[in-house]
Parts: C-alpha cells; structure tokens; sequence
C-alpha cells in the first residue's frame, strides 16, 4: 500500500493569495494518482471554500484548516512571529511540526517564513541557520543554488554547513554520490574574493566528504560545472533575481523583435512550434519553490507573484522532497558529515 | 581647431592580449574623423609591431610606448604594484597621470588595474575609493550599475559616495539634471537587507541633491526604472557576471532549439534578419568598457576575455569621458554634492 504525503498549504500568501495558490492545488492534484496524496489548505474557511466553489468536482477533495490572519509581504518577521500565532503561514508550519503534514508550502513573507520555520521546526543538529536552496537550469542539468536571501549577512561557517546542507541535498534527491560543490566569487584565483569566503573555502576544503572544485564565478552559473553553488543570501538573492529579470527582459525583446515579422501568417505558421517550445524552456515557472533547508521538516517557499503554475511546481518540491523524508535523511547524515562530536 | 583626444592602451592585457587590442585599435580609429584622436600602444614594441605589420595601412598611424613587463591576471595587485613599474598597464595609467593620454583603457587584472589606478592618479576629494561602473542595456534604455568589483567589501560611506560619483557621471554624459539613483537590495520594503545597505540608504536620502527612489530588487536591474543602481562589488560583480552567462546560456539554447528547424532553406531565409538583429541586440560586446569612477583621471577596464569588438567598445567609452574631461568635471561638482568643508 502507497503511503499518504501531506503537504499542507499556506493559501492566503503570495501576491495574488487564494486565486493562484487554490488553482495550484486543484491543478496539481489532477495529476496525482488518486489516494497517493493529500493536501491541506490553510486559511480563511469562507474564502477557501469561495474559491473551491470554482472547481466543482474538486470541492471535497481537500482538507481545511482555518486560520484567521495572514502574515503581510511588508510584516517585519520576529513581529509576525510573536504577533500572528493564527496566521495561515504559521498554521502550515505547525502542521509540519506535529506530523499532520509532510511538508508546508507557502509564497508568503520570506523572512517570517524563515523566522517562524526556525522556531517552530528547529534546525538540524550542528546547523545554526536555515538556508533558501533552488534549482537553476544550466547547460548541464540542473544546479542547486544557495543561499537565496534567508541570510543576508553570512559567516563563513554558515556558508560552509550550506555546502555540506546542499551537497546532502543533491545526494538524496538526485542518486548522486559525491556531488560537486563551488563557492561563488568574483573571481576564480585563490586570492579572490572577501575574508569570509577565502574563510568558507578552507572549511570546506579540509572536509574529505565535500567534493570541492573551486571557486564559481557569476557567468558560470548557468554552465552547471558543479551540483551545488554556495553564496550569502545577499548575493544569491540578487543573482537569481537578476537572472529572472534578465531572462523576461530577452523574451520581451524577443517577442517585440519578432512582431512585425510574425504578422505574415506563413512565418507566424513555421515558428509557432518554435516559440512555444523556447517559452517552454526558459519559463521561470518550471523552476518556482526554494526550499528552507536546514529544518527538521520540509518548508517550500514559492515566489511571492507566482500564478498557479507556479506554485504548482512549488508543491511538486514539496512533495518529492517529503516523499524521500528528506529532514530525517539529513539529520541521520549530518553527524558524520558534520562530524559532530 | 578640434582638439586632439589621447588614449592610452594597455595591449598586453587580457586574455587575447595584442592579438584582440591591436585589432580593436585599428577597428576603432578606422571609423574616427582623422587627427581627432590618438592612440598610443603601450607594450612590447617588438610585439606589437609584428601585429601591427599585419594591418599595413594603419602600421605608422599609432605611438607605441615600449613597456617590458606584463601584469598577469592571477598576479596579486599590491605586489604587482611593488614588483612590476615598469608594466604595460602602469605605464598607461602613468601616461594618464602626465597628461600625455587624457585616458587609458586595459583588459587585464582588475584588482591591480585599481591598486595602480588609485597609487598613481589618486582618488578625487571626498572620495575614498574608486568603483568600477558599467552601463546595462534595460527596457528604458541605459543604466549605470556599480560597484562592479572593486571593492568586495564596502561600508555604507563607501556605497554613498558611489551614488553620488555615479549621479554625476550620468548628468555629465547624458544631460540629466538629477538622475534617479537606486539602491540594489534583496527586497523593496525599507525592513530589508543589511545594515550596510539600510545606513548607505540614510546616507543618500539625507543628500538632497540625490534623486533617490529606492531600494531595486535584482529582478528589476533590467527595467530600468532608475538611471543609477548602487552595490557593494561583491554582489555587483556577481550580478553582471551572472546575466552575462544567462545571456549567453539563453542565445545558445535558442541556436539549439532552432537548429532542426533552420535545416529548411525556407525558415532559414525567413528567420535570418531576425536572428541577426537578436544577437546585435543582446551582444553583450556593445556593452563592455567599465569605467574606474572616482580617479583624478580616466581609467576604463575592458573585460578579459574581450575580443577586438569588445576592446573596441571600451576604447569608444574612454574616448567619450575624455572629451568630457569627466574627472575634472566631477572634481569641481565633488565639493558641493558631497558637501566638503
């Protein structure tokens, strides 16, 4: 018999709240064989169900947990830790916490994710700091990249217990035995780069288990050299985002590059299956849910503006990521790996 | 009478080396009225004249200033300050520092490019580092992003003083009475990011004579919606660095994906202009020439892996600060905007 996941979701964050997260889950469930999952979803009752009352055949399919607040996008995170204990984003972590479910995600604020995760989950043993990892898609695959932005000042520790979290990571999700790890930088000489990371090099280096190749530098990113890319918050954050910006800024002079040349039907016939296949590829979409690595449970963050595709992929994270226990893989693994005494 | 313009090359730098600048020298002045301009190569004379005798017709048109030692691009900057006087790339900054060259532009390492820079021409009043600033091609034109590796570590002062220099070099070669300045930070609310970046941010609202708008997520870099975007190098280099890899990752995959597709002579026809506008658009080789901002004189760094298109491009941006006489113009409106006593 398959065992049940349960992911439960923050529905009341993002940008666009109920109207993405709800057409996620109906959309992500479709895809599901029957009774292999379950999803909760956590906020206003009444809203919830307003929402579900679009989607018919799948009104029932869900289980709700009512909670009446929601964490603001502009909420300072400690205050919306001590202030909100009813928020929808709190109640999906608490959910993790107590084993009603496997894994949490949410598009809400990224900071009072990060502070409530962290105090209601707890770190891993030897780990002082959750990190924000994601996918990125590189000439080679995929590359994990963090931290996205849930620490904005880094010591060098923290910078190497990342590379160890993330290595981890790539090990349990990918089948990878040692994967490799690089330090983003500004550039690739030994002597490059500020204190703290010439710092997290050496610490990582003198640990046998990583499979350390060196320092990464910005243009690599996307060459996918090595499984795993570790940087502070600050700077990852502003990576990815730029990337993002970046990728919309091509497609979007793209498409204007092509409009005058599409009006003929002929050209607009022959390409059809071109430009589709190219949104395909760059859609940032496919890519949408970090995950809060570090817990001692499963927290998903998807991006605050994602639409229901988006956050679709977000759950999909989540999923994989508690199907395969990915805080108790970790937790067993860290003591050696960490070589805790 | 037009006055005679000066530029100084390092052609030793570089990946390239003289193979790519000598090349962009000769690219350049081709396309520039005669007697306007100027360009002395500073390096190995023997070399540069084996690569000149391959563009007869231009052989007699260039000062050469024999130098004969390099500065190599893993050399550490304040030995090969020491260590190395009498290099191509001291030499053409020391041109600058006489007023023989009213500027100078090399492709090698930065790091000693802005050690040497700094010992030989000085920083301008008020200001305690240079920065390197580069323009980005964004939806509403160009903007002005920095510091771009110069300085991995920057306090608040320092990222102020890099508003203002980057203000004034804006106003001064586009006409901009008070050019919008942002600040890159991992999030729009003014809770976010460091303390660094949230004092700088004090700093420069507290400068009247600064049109600042606030804080720029990294999404946002490519939007353009400020004329100026301030970082620490660290993050500014990484963020460059990372969109000129997906730049290139995103062209690659496109040229993939429409391979099978180009086979038919039909697309291939149609598609031509289209594909060679793209790549005229995205060329990333239009953008290069940084400027070291903040220097009694102008240093501009090309990138390393240039190519003579490339060189050529940063030879224009150093022609064009010169013709502005861009230090003594920002030295005499330094006193006012940072208010020195």
């Amino acid at each position: 018999m398959t065992q049940l996941t349960t992911i439960a979701l923050d529905v009341m964050g993002g940008d666009l709240g109920p109207r993405s997260t709800i057409a996620a889950a109906v959309q992500w469930l479709k895809l599901q064989p029957q009774h292999s999952c379950q999803l909760i979803l956590v906020g206003d009752r009444a809203l919830i169900q307003r929402h579900l009352n679009t989607f018919p055949d799948y009104s029932t399919q869900f289980d709700i947990v009512h909670a009446p607040d929601v964490i603001g996008m502009a909420d300072k995170p400690t205050w919306a830790l001590r202030a909100k204990p009813k928020a929808s984003m709190r109640q999906a972590i608490e959910l993790v916490a107590s084993g009603q479910a496997d894994a949490c995600v949410s598009a809400g604020n990224t900071g009072a994710l990060m502070v409530i995760g962290r105090y209601v989950l707890k770190t891993l043993p030897g780990i002082d700091r959750p990190a924000i990892v994601s996918r990125l898609p590189t000439q080679k695959g995929v590359s994990y990249l963090l931290d996205l932005g849930a620490n904005v000042d880094c010591h060098s520790e923290h910078l190497y217990q990342f590379a160890v979290l993330a290595a981890l990571l790539v090990k349990c999700l990918h089948s990878i035995d040692s994967p490799t790890v690089g330090l983003l930088n500004v550039g690739s000489e030994a002597i490059k780069g500020n204190e703290q990371v010439r710092l997290a090099r050496q610490l990582i280096e003198s640990n046998p288990k990583l499979n350390f190749t060196g320092y990464v530098e910005g243009n690599q990113l996307f060459q996918g050299h090595t499984s795993v890319v570790v940087c502070d918050g600050f700077v990852g954050n502003v990576a990815l985002k730029t990337s993002e910006g970046l990728a919309e800024f091509i497609l979007a002079s793209l498409q204007e590059m092509a409009e005058p040349w599409l009006k003929s039907p002929l050209t607009r016939w022959l390409t059809k299956r071109f430009f589709h296949k190219l949104h395909q590829q760059i859609d940032p979409r496919i890519y949408n849910g970090a995950c809060l690595l570090g817990l001692q449970g499963t927290v998903v963050k998807s991006h605050g503006h994602a639409d229901s595709v988006g956050f679709s992929s977000a759950i999909e994270q989540a999923y994989q990521q508690a199907q395969l226990k990915l805080p108790q893989v970790l937790n067993e693994a860290l003591e050696a790996w960490l070589e805790i005494d």
